[in-house]
């Protein structure tokens, strides 16, 4: 990597000729795909915008001028040339974030993955650079697949009222997000894209060419250094020029020498303005090329010559959600299913596959996919909104004022809840059990294990009245965990083999078998303890009160967030019924979390069995006078 | 009204000819005048949609044909037209809603009046009905402001994708939501109204033509009768038609002829289609229409000839904040505030005035106002955004992700916190305290009375490393509650008076008073109480505990919901700190509320000084083991 490893700075790009330039980008790719065979991570993103990010680098002066990346996983490339090359431990406890990160580099802005933010950032920034009479430029990377989220709306529509104020929105259209684009933006896309003939006829001509290399390169570049001079005459009008944006483009986002000019005469305009720019995601890799469901999106270590991953894993918590679905599909036509731009991700594959009248894609718009369920409901039909329990934050108020207080039969579908570990702070699922104790009527269900997934969902649609809430964690499913008998709606998964028990041990989901693990660890210290799976958490069971007054303790355990999570709700209960039994909430601190694998993020927040049943031998031992330590049974995670 | 008392139902409509249906219109306006000035409502929207909810009721079957009405305070007409005719009630206890409500007639579909939302519901229920084969139709009603709001193009951009599927969309376009729309939008939709040069010559005709009526209406209605013939042909291309949609208009949204042939049209269509209706809000009603800040939007009770208000208040929490704004403005120059269409009901609009070049208004965009937040406060300056609590539900995850995450320096000012009655169920502000529990770093300060606003607004935007959020009231401020000492950042309101007291009554907020009165009740009944405000109720004040620990039992009162809350919070820090005092917790069940008056709700909910001090009188009797009722410590409200 002659060239790459001679850059330490974007202006290390100003003295590279085009050609080098070329070269550069060829030597970023090859660096990409090596080193994130390795770690796993965002491969179809970062190779689609290699030579965009090598223009915006030239043309713009990060860090004065601003250069936001949206939905950060694209930023690898940005981080190659802002200092940032040993990509070793991408993602590792310690190594580099999978997204921006301020405390990487001042050349990072948004370090938050999740998407359609950036207009809104880049809104900000220009309007206090405008307050602060600074003249610095400002330019937002986005996603053809984020504008179909309603911030990047409301920031356009922000964004186009202030003529005067200097903004660089580059589109990277690339036709999809995971999947390909829908929706009647993705089609004016596509209009814009296809309107310019000539950029159709360069596009049809490049394929012919190249199939004829030697003589085909030249030729190729000969007609597109052309094209450039035509661009202001052929710029098609559409829906940003409507709104008041000037509008640059299409440009092909892989002519670092096209995207310069592009951006060179954006950034002198003086106003909000588009730059349009046309890239493949995964471009130059072809087992990313060839795949037509994500173009490797997001990946797990791989072989870099086949692209075949190479940990082959169990089945997973998102595999039997999706089975299951297919069931009840075929079981009950009134079933339909709704995705944010995540159908494969989040398992609904098969069922778009089996019915394809039956699943809809609404791009990534969790507020419409909430409220278009509150519609379906309200119509006969009984949705199921899956997605990433991080991403149903979006759909608060919709879940809330559209989907409860209207009493409509929705499911929500919560996968990678909990500590997901490797994608950082923002992908963490450690806020849907807290957010949504104070919605009217939800109902939760936090299934421990496959059998309970199935079993759950079922449940969950079989109400129609209010909204109900699967939610499960990320990766391979842990073995069946058995129920001794039930205690009202509860499973009781462990008894406590003592006539008057110490502890009642609350389980929440997944963590099934590090709560058992932790009564068998008290056991050693004598203390005995029945573990309870309350299975459906909101709202808590009647006879969790009952229950825990044949107890000296209550000890609840969650991956969620401890403020206002189930361990309050369940101590809220206790205290309304007069059971004045102490509690102990163990779960995440509420704190940001750093990314590391899930085990290192686990440990690290004390989250695992011995870290657990010390504290919990501590507060027993307190309650028999045996130890005096005046907090000994305080949480110690909650100093976090 | 002999036309109007005939009206039962919708197809009484198609009795009427067209100068009885004129004449209808008429008087709906009178009643609407004579009824709203009496009780209060919204008044200018519904002045501005009595054609066009004719012509719907006319063209639609509803309800086998859905009739949905975004922020449903433009129901008013709809409600008169199905059956709902007696408004001396409107918005008080037992009378009718001043939305839709699906309690009170089948017409109804959509309840709450959190804005943007019809388009969604519509999608939803256009994708039922072609799953269920039916051939009913969907026609949703929007205003033009609400289309600023992000939902509103992800349903458009949905919507649109599905060209074969029927769904009628009327823009109703009064170039304002509270107050003139702005933005990329507002500006596009103006370009439509002024593309047609024939509607715009129409307009100033009728403007000449009416100065001379007796002539002058004839001829103006031969005019515009010859127009309809001409607007497919002259219909202007736009970007709905860019995003797929089929545009007809615009319309004059007060022609009730002409509105029935577009929405004639576009029933007849097929597939996805805008009617642009061009309306004035006030319609009819001279006070309104020459009442540039927001047309008599929400009104209290007028006296209906002069539209003046009829009850003179004191100050309120609004203005206290309004006014503080200002000052803090002229200190500091890196002060920026933000609305979301709301500058003049969240107290802003005298700052816009003294600082206009430091002020946004963003649209009904919350998202935004959020997210540009963070990027204002990422480029130096400190923004406050003044929305009503509610509504920042719309904001959560910006205000985790972008927000808090990058350590933001942005006060959240939160107007109408609490139990705010006459709106109904979507209005209360009862949800803020419970979902911020969960947000890392997030600072919230509840101010009990003017003083502390001013205070507490000044303490809030001196943070620059983390969101601050400042909740208050709706409606006229107490008088000020003198705080007798500090512990920790608390104030002590109220001594117990004894050594060894009873009650540590925690106060949140304006309840204040409220608690003190608790206290009075308290020391009748011998129980000894101390009343601390926090003032800042997250974090928990780390002398929480300490002072705890010197009472029997800790009682915490909010109005916010029980769930997740102060109550909630506090019990968890005790918790933490090992300290195992019973605890109390009152505020809002976790319900929707109907609308009634705020002290109705509050009476209904148990939240006054009676019922809390007879509870915990209850609770005391029991800890001294003088009462044996085996739930006598229960909180009653929490049955709910």
């Amino acid at each position: 990597m002659p060239l790459l490893t001679r850059i330490t700075g974007p202006r290390d790009l100003d003295r590279l000729t085009p050609d080098e330039l070329t070269e550069l980008a060829g030597e970023i790719r090859t660096f990409l795909v090596e080193a994130v065979s390795k770690t796993g991570g965002h491969l179809g993103p970062n190779l689609g915008v290699v030579e965009l990010t090598i223009a915006l680098h030239r043309v713009f002066e990060s860090p004065k001028d601003r250069v936001l990346f949206d939905t950060g996983h694209q930023s690898y490339v940005h981080k190659l040339l802002t200092g940032r090359q040993d990509f070793s431990g991408l993602r590792a406890k310690g190594g580099l974030s999978g997204y921006p990160s301020r405390a990487e580099s001042e050349h990072d802005v948004i370090e938050n993955s999740h998407a359609s933010t950036v207009l809104g950032w880049a809104d900000g920034l220009a309007k206090a650079n405008q307050v602060l009479a600074k003249d610095d430029h400002v330019v937002a990377v986005i996603g053809d697949g984020a504008l179909t989220g309603g911030m990047a709306w409301e920031a356009l529509n922000n964004i186009a009222a202030a003529k005067d104020r200097p903004l660089v929105i580059v589109v990277n259209d690339n036709e999809r997000s995971y999947a390909p684009t829908i929706g009647g933006l993705a089609d004016h896309l596509a209009t814009l894209r296809t309107t310019d003939g000539y950029e159709r006829f360069l596009a049809r001509g490049k394929d012919l060419l190249e199939r004829t290399p030697v003589v085909g390169r030249p030729l190729y570049e000969t007609l597109h250094g052309a094209k450039k001079g035509l661009k202001d005459f052929i710029a098609p009008q559409g829906m940003f020029e409507d709104l008041g944006l000037k509008y640059v483009g299409p440009i092909d986002g892989h002519d670092i020498e096209a995207l310069e000019s592009a951006l060179s005469r954006a950034k002198r305009f003086g106003g909000p303005v588009i730059v349009h720019c046309l890239t493949e995601k995964g471009r130059g890799y072809q087992p990313a090329e060839e795949d037509e469901a994500d173009r490797f999106h997001g990946i797990g270590p791989i072989h870099p010559d086949t692209g075949l991953p190479i940990a082959a894993g169990g089945m997973d918590w998102t595999s039997v959600f999706g089975e299951e679905m297919v069931k009840l599909g075929h079981e009950r036509p009134d079933i339909v299913a709704i995705t944010a731009a995540m159908l494969q991700p989040v398992g609904l594959k098969r069922f778009a596959q089996t019915f394809p009248d039956r699943v809809y894609d609404v791009g990534i718009a969790e507020q419409h996919a909430a409220v278009s369920a509150a519609g379906l409901a309200t119509g006969g039909l009984h949705p199921v909104f899956a997605v990433y329990a991080t991403f149903l934050n979006r759909a608060f108020d919709q879940l809330l004022m559209d989907v409860a207080l209207h009493k409509c039969g929705v499911t929500f579908v919560l996968d990678r809840a909990g500590v997901t570990g490797t994608d950082g702070a923002s992908h963490n699922g450690m806020w849907d059990m807290s957010i949504l104790q104070c919605v009217p009527n939800v109902r939760i269900a936090a299934p421990r294990d496959a059998d309970q997934v199935r079993l759950q969902l079922r449940e969950a649609v079989e109400v129609d009245d209010a909204p109900t809430v699967v939610r499960y964690s990320k990766g391979a499913v842990g073995p069946a965990v058995r129920a001794l008998r039930k205690v009202g709606g509860m499973d009781v998964l462990r008894e406590p083999g003592a006539d008057r028990p110490d502890v009642l041990l609350v389980s929440v989901g997944a963590l099934a078998p590090m709560c058992l693990e932790i009564a068998d660890l008290l056991d050693k210290q004598g203390i005995s303890t029945t573990v309870v799976d309350p299975r459906w958490v909101k709202p808590v069971d009647e006879a969790m009160a009952p229950l825990a007054e044949g107890h000296r303790v209550v000890v609840t355990v969650e991956d969620n967030s401890r403020a206002g999570g189930v361990g309050s709700a369940v101590a809220q209960h206790l205290r309304d019924a007069g059971v004045d039994v102490p509690l102990r909430d163990f779960g995440i601190p509420p704190r940001f979390l750093d990314h590391a694998s899930r085990k290192e993020v686990m440990a690290e927040i004390g989250l695992t069995a011995p870290d657990i049943a010390r504290q919990v031998t501590g507060l027993v031992a307190r309650l028999d006078g045996r130890y005096e330590g005046a907090t000994a049974g305080a949480v110690e995670s909650a100093r976090d």
